[in-house]
C-alpha cells in the first residue's frame, strides 16, 4: 500500500520505512514551538519530568506574541517565565519585543521550518507549516514538555483528503477564500485527524502566502494537518529564507485516500465565513447588508506582505467610513518594514486606519481591538467562534484582506469586486 | 495688586476685571476634555443632572487613548459609551481609533487649545496646555459632567510661582531633564493648588515640545496649572496648528508671586527620577549602575516628533541590548506619519525596537508594554509610582528621550553624553 505525503514524512521520522493509517508511531521531532501563553504551562510540566536539559537548544523556539507586548501583569509574568527558561537552557530561538512577530509568520520567515520537517507546536494554527511541505501539527503544554525533554512524540498516523486544485484565482480571490471555501464544503469537522493534501495543476498560481493561509486554517476543517506537494515556488521560497536543506515527499500513486475533491480556483468568489463557525461560508449573492464596525487585518492567517499589498491596493487614496475602526497588523518586524518602504503603512493610515506593532492582538481577545457588546467586525484572522475578540455577544466574519478592506471603505460587508468594479 | 497670567485668564472668564488669590470664581471653559477612562463616568453623572443637551458641541472633546484600541472588553464597552454619547450629542471632536492620538498632544495639534482659553480635562495633565499660554487643568470626571451641561465650573484662584529662565539647554538635554530638575528642587508638594508660571529670556531657547513636556509634569509638583509667557515661538506653533485667535496675557509688574526661582538652563544635566516619586531626581554622577529590561519613548509628555527625533539621533546606526525591550509609541497619527517619512521609525526598528500605534500605553499601566514583578523601566512618561507600569515590585525611572534611547543602547540607565561623548 503506497502512502501520502504525510505518512512518507512520519515513517521518516520514526525511522521505518512505512506506516499506515491508524498506527501509532514515535517519532523524532525536527522543531518545537511555544509561545507567551502556552509555553509557560509547558515549563512547569518540564520541571516535572526529572530532567534538567532540553534535549536540544537549536530545535525549540519560543515566540512571544500573544499578549505581547506585554497587555497586563499576568502576560508579563508569562513572557518573565519564558525568557527565564530560555536563558538558563540556553535555548538559541526565542523571540522576544522587537525581534519577533507573529510566530507562524516568524518561523517561515527565519527559515526554522523546510520541506519534509516534523513540528510540533503548542498553538493549533502550527499547521501552517504544511505550505513548506512539513508535517506541523497543533499539541497540548504537556507534549510540548515531553517534546522539549526527549525530542520525540508518540502520534497516531492520519488517513487523508486529497484536494486536487486545477485552474487559478481571479483578482481579489485569495487563499482566504479558498480555505474558508473548502470549509464551508467539508464543515469544521470534515476532516477530523485527517491530513489534508493539496497538489494539482491548480498550485502553480497559488503564492506562498496563499499557501501558507490555506495550511494554516486545515485545522478549522478539523485536519490533523495541511500539507501542500513541494514544487518551484516552495523550493523558491526555502531558499530565500532557508537555512535549512529541503526533503521532498511525494506521495506514492497508489496512497490510499479517504476522499478526494476537485477544486476549481477560477470558479471561487470572495467568500466570509458568518459566525459562529469558520463553516457558515457565503459568498456575495447570500451576503445582504452587514454594517461593521471593526475591521483586522492582519494574523497568522493573513499578516504577511502580500496580504497588506492587496489591501493596500484597495485602500489607496480612499476614506474608510466614518465609524468604522481599520486595524492593520503586519505579522511580522519584517514585514513591518518591507511595508513601510513600500509606502503601504502610509496608505493604511491616510485611508483612517492605524498600524499596530506585530501581534496576535485581537484575534483571540488578547488586545489591540477588543469588540463590545453587540459590536460586529470583519476580520482577516481564522475564528469566528463566540466571543472570540471580545464580549460573548459581537460578531466575528473571516474574510480575505480584499473583503476586509473593502468592507472598511464602505462600512458593510463589501465584496473587493464591487469597490473595484469588477 | 497686580495679576498673574493664570489670574488675569480667570479673571476674564469669570467676567471680571480682578481677581485675587483664594477668590472663588465660577469661570467660562473655552473646551472640556475627556479620555476614555474618565468620560464614561461624566456620562453617567451628565445623566443625572437634568439636562438633555450638552451646553455646546464644538466645546467638547472626547478622546480615545488611554486603553485604546481596546485592549479588553472592559475597555471596549468605555469606548463604545463615549462613542455612542458623542454621537447623540452631535459632539464635534471625538477622536476615535483612526483619528486619534494621545490627547495631550492631539489637542494642541489639531489647533483645539490656543494662548487664553481656559481649559478642563478629566485627565490630571490636562495642564500640559499652559504651554500655550493657556489655563488648564485637571478636573474629576464629575466636573467635567457639570462643565459639560453649564459650560461653567469653579475655581478657586490660585497664588504662584514664578520660574524665571536664563540661558539655554545643552545638547542632548530638554524639556523633560528641566522639569525633573525643578521638581527634584520643589518636591511632589511644592507647588500644591498654585500655578508655576514660566518666564524669561531662557524661553527662546525652549521649543514647543520642550514647553508641552515642562507644563504637562507641572502636576507633578502638585501645582494647579504650568503656563508659558507667550512668545514667537508660540504664536508660530498657534499659526501652524490653529484655527482659533489666540489671547495673550502677561502678568503684570507687581503681580505677587509666593516664591521666584532662577533657573539657568545651561547648568541642567541630564537628569532621571528613581522610584517611586517623581522627585527622586538624580544626575549622572548619582546614578551608578542601574540595569534596565525595558525603555519607553512615548506619552503625553515625550510622544511628539521632536523627542522621537532626538531619540533616533541617538539610535541610528547601533543596536538596543540584549535583553532590552525598547517600545516607541507616536502621541499621534500625524507624528508617525511624519516619523515614518523622517525615517525614524525605521531607525527605531533596525534598532531593534518595536513601534506602537498611538496610545497612552505602558504609561498608566494599560497595556503594550507592562511590568512583570522585579522587572525595570526608563521611561519618557510622567509617573514614576509604586505599580504604575505594572507589577508592585517593579520600579519605573523617568528621563528624556534621549537618556531613555542611551540607556536602551546600553542595557542600563546611562547618559546621552556617554554614548554620544559628549
Amino acid at each position: 500500500m503506497g502512502m501520502t505525503m504525510t505518512q512518507k514524512i512520519l515513517a521518516n521520522h520514526a525511522g521505518t520505512d512505512t506506516v499506515s493509517a491508524g498506527q501509532l508511531i514515535l517519532a523524532d521531532l525536527d522543531l518545537i514551538l511555544g509561545n507567551d501563553i502556552t509555553s509557560p504551562v509547558a515549563i512547569k510540566e518540564f520541571a516535572k519530568l526529572g530532567t534538567d536539559r532540553v534535549f536540544d537548544k537549536e530545535k525549540i523556539t519560543m515566540v512571544m506574541d500573544h499578549f505581547a507586548p506585554n497587555k497586563d501583569i499576568k502576560a508579563a509574568e508569562q513572557c518573565s517565565m519564558c525568557r527565564s527558561f530560555c536563558g538558563e537552557q540556553s535555548i538559541t530561538h526565542f523571540y522576544d519585543v522587537g525581534e519577533m512577530g507573529i510566530e507562524h509568520a516568524l518561523l517561515p520567515e527565519k527559515g526554522l521550518v523546510t520541506a519534509g520537517d516534523l513540528v510540533i507546536g503548542a498553538d493549533s494554527h502550527t499547521c501552517t507549516y504544511g505550505a513548506l511541505g512539513a508535517f506541523s501539527t497543533g499539541v497540548g503544554s504537556t507534549d510540548m514538555a515531553c517534546g522539549m525533554a526527549v525530542g520525540k512524540s508518540w502520534f497516531k498516523v492520519p488517513s487523508a483528503i486529497k484536494v486536487v486544485l486545477k485552474g487559478s484565482l481571479r483578482k481579489y480571490v485569495s487563499g482566504k477564500d479558498v480555505i474558508l471555501h473548502l470549509i464551508g464544503k467539508t464543515g469544521v469537522d470534515g476532516a477530523l485527524y485527517k491530513s489534508i493534501e493539496f497538489t494539482g495543476e491548480g498550485l502553480r498560481s497559488l503564492t506562498m502566502a496563499d499557501r501558507l493561509c490555506i495550511a494554516n486554517m486545515t485545522v478549522e476543517a478539523g485536519a490533523k494537518n495541511g500539507i501542500f506537494e513541494v514544487d518551484d515556488i516552495t523550493l523558491e521560497y526555502i531558499k530565500f529564507h532557508g537555512t535549512k536543506t529541503p526533503k521532498i515527499y511525494k506521495a506514492d500513486d497508489d496512497a490510499k485516500y479517504d476522499e478526494v475533491i476537485e477544486l476549481d480556483l477560477s470558479v471561487i468568489e470572495p467568500t466570509v465565513a458568518f459566525p459562529h463557525l469558520p463553516e457558515n461560508a457565503r459568498t456575495f449573492g447570500d451576503i445582504g447588508e452587514v454594517r461593521i464596525d471593526q475591521a483586522v487585518i492582519g494574523s497568522c492567517t493573513n499578516g504577511r506582505l502580500e496580504d497588506l499589498q492587496t489591501a493596500a491596493e484597495i485602500l489607496r487614496g480612499r476614506k474608510i467610513a466614518k465609524g468604522v475602526r481599520l486595524i492593520v497588523i503586519p505579522a511580522t518586524q519584517q514585514i513591518y518594514l518591507d511595508a513601510m518602504e513600500q509606502g503601504l503603512l502610509r496608505i493604511f493610515i491616510e485611508a483612517g486606519g492605524i498600524v499596530s506593532t506585530p501581534t496576535c492582538g485581537p484575534c483571540l481577545g488578547g488586545h489591540m481591538g477588543i469588540l463590545a457588546e453587540g459590536e460586529r467586525a470583519i476580520t482577516t484572522t481564522n475564528r469566528n467562534f463566540v466571543g472570540r475578540m471580545g464580549h460573548p455577544k459581537s460578531e466575528v466574519y473571516l474574510a480575505s484582506p480584499a473583503t476586509a478592506a473593502a468592507s472598511a471603505l464602505t462600512g458593510r460587508i463589501t465584496s473587493p469586486w464591487e469597490v473595484m468594479g469588477i
